[in-house]
């Protein structure tokens, strides 16, 4: 046991990315029965929805799981009410002010955990209170940080920075990625990309299919002078990349990027006008897989790889 | 011993990157007397001047070192001759084909690495029969590869794509780092930060000093439009920030990049006109230090934080 388990009360410090569009209660709640911290993500839910998705996942589950609010939701408040109305013990909060939210939910007994992208914010989390913080490299899907520090970058210098419990995020995807990132100071992982492509995920199958046939440099960190997003190739990504050629300034891109595009291709599978956000480790899925089969291979693989280490790298 | 220290007959599986501007002799030579690899960076060097690096890095080791030759340099030819005919027994390529050159130096008993930046180029390595192969990540310092794929995801996917002895660079500057590579498939490590900003680097003491001092962010991988290259803070990178933002096309950075701006700003120490390359580990770097300090640091870190793996994980 080490901090993040004890904290959360899970058996494998394996925290599954609370995703738009990927992240409802049948895979929070696959992730939690399989001995890891489920997550709902809360960014592409409204409030009524989201209270559904809470009851659903409580039904499925015995087992600890979580919320992920991303703050900037336009109805954020609602959905924080949602979550304390209903009981939820674990959220994670992410871009956003660390310090606006944490001292509500502590009043609540919720254990709260930040996802940032440098070690200021990490910093900015232990001023707030954070329980624990998660950091995100570069390599991760969706939303990003403007520095674009790689996870084998950002570990080290997030776990120097402060002495809060590290989750690390971003690329990690394999039991070997789980113990390089454990080597690096994290005390956890938080695993997107494998867990939106699984069987539980609520994404569409054919975002799932593509994103299990891309191959590295399929996704670039875009839309820099909005708001930076990881994307897959597929139409819109060509039309962004087009138009960021020409230097497109931040107003164009608004425009560009619209209104409901993330679900237009995520949950409904739109691979030409949708928006695809998927993490660099995409390139590095294997076949279908339950996320059951994602938690075990994760467990068996992390630690195979840390207790063959000593003795086959010998120098 | 690992097929690393093997190929190269070294102590430690640590190679010091062979960077324009800082690898010299002094530097190579301290390496490769700490028991690491040293590399003469050719990048930086007209063919005269490269064989009096190499005349002087033999009379100050009697250890193993090399030479890394990026193969878009003007002169490639003329700098094979110089190697063979000194008799360099180790070359790393860069920047270029890996079937170019790799027979002419194994003709001359060359034992050959190469860079790469994705696990296509690995497979390529293979094809050429080249005897070890480099994966560079994202985080990389100087010129780097299109699909901006970082170390994290990088080594996995090349140590699956290939069979070869594989060194991982890009992000690696401390123990945990070297261990962490290791433990996502590498077999060694190619360190260029920190050994750029270190005493024996004949870098100017100006751009030691910046590198030192940059915190996550101030470096970006800019000028995509022709080389991908990693740049820190400064006037050029400003500069440069500032055409990419508009839509400049490649013959106006071209142009912008003119000639002699890497080594007026690196080895002249002009912070402001210079092109200052370096990676993302420059916000992982702590003080002055001898190469013999950084390799010494590198393997008891290392060694240390492997030791204490599974214990303090025990999840």
């Amino acid at each position: 046991m080490n901090r993040i388990n004890r904290l959360f009360g899970i058996r494998y410090p394996i925290v599954q990315g609370g995703m738009a569009w990927c992240s409802g209660w049948r895979l929070a709640a696959a992730v939690s029965n399989a001995g890891g911290l489920g997550l709902l993500g809360a960014g592409s839910m409204e409030p009524e929805l989201l209270r559904e998705h809470i009851r659903k996942c409580r039904r499925a589950t015995d087992l600890p799981f979580g919320v992920n609010v991303p703050l900037l939701h336009p109805r954020v408040e609602e959905l924080m009410q949602v979550l304390v109305g209903e009981g939820v013990k674990i959220v994670f909060t992410s871009a956003g002010n660390p310090a606006t939210w944490t001292g509500f939910l502590h009043g609540h007994g919720v254990t709260v955990a930040h996802v940032v992208a440098s070690s200021r914010f990490a910093r900015k989390c232990e001023e707030a209170g954070v329980d624990a913080v998660v950091a995100e490299g570069f390599e991760a899907g969706g939303h990003n940080g403007r520095e674009e520090t790689t996870t084998f970058c950002l570990i080290p210098a997030v776990r120097r920075a402060t002495a809060l419990p590290l989750i690390a995020a971003g690329g990690v995807a394999t039991g070997e990625g789980m113990a390089a990132a454990m080597l690096l100071g994290a005390e956890g992982v938080q695993v997107g990309t494998r867990f939106a492509v699984c069987a539980e995920s609520s994404a569409h199958e054919a975002f799932k299919r593509l994103c299990r046939s891309l191959a590295e440099g399929d996704t670039r960190l875009m839309l820099k002078k909005i708001t930076p997003t990881r994307l897959a190739r597929g139409g819109f990504f060509r039309a962004v990349e087009q138009a960021e050629a020409r230097g497109a300034d931040a107003a164009e891109l608004l425009e560009l990027v619209g209104r409901g595009r993330a679900r237009l291709g995520m949950f409904e599978g739109d691979l030409e006008e949708g928006e695809l956000e998927i993490g660099q480790a995409a390139s590095l899925l294997g076949g279908e897989e339950t996320a059951a089969e994602v938690v075990a291979d994760l467990v068996g693989s992390c630690r195979a790889r840390a207790e063959g280490w000593t003795a086959d790298s010998g120098f």
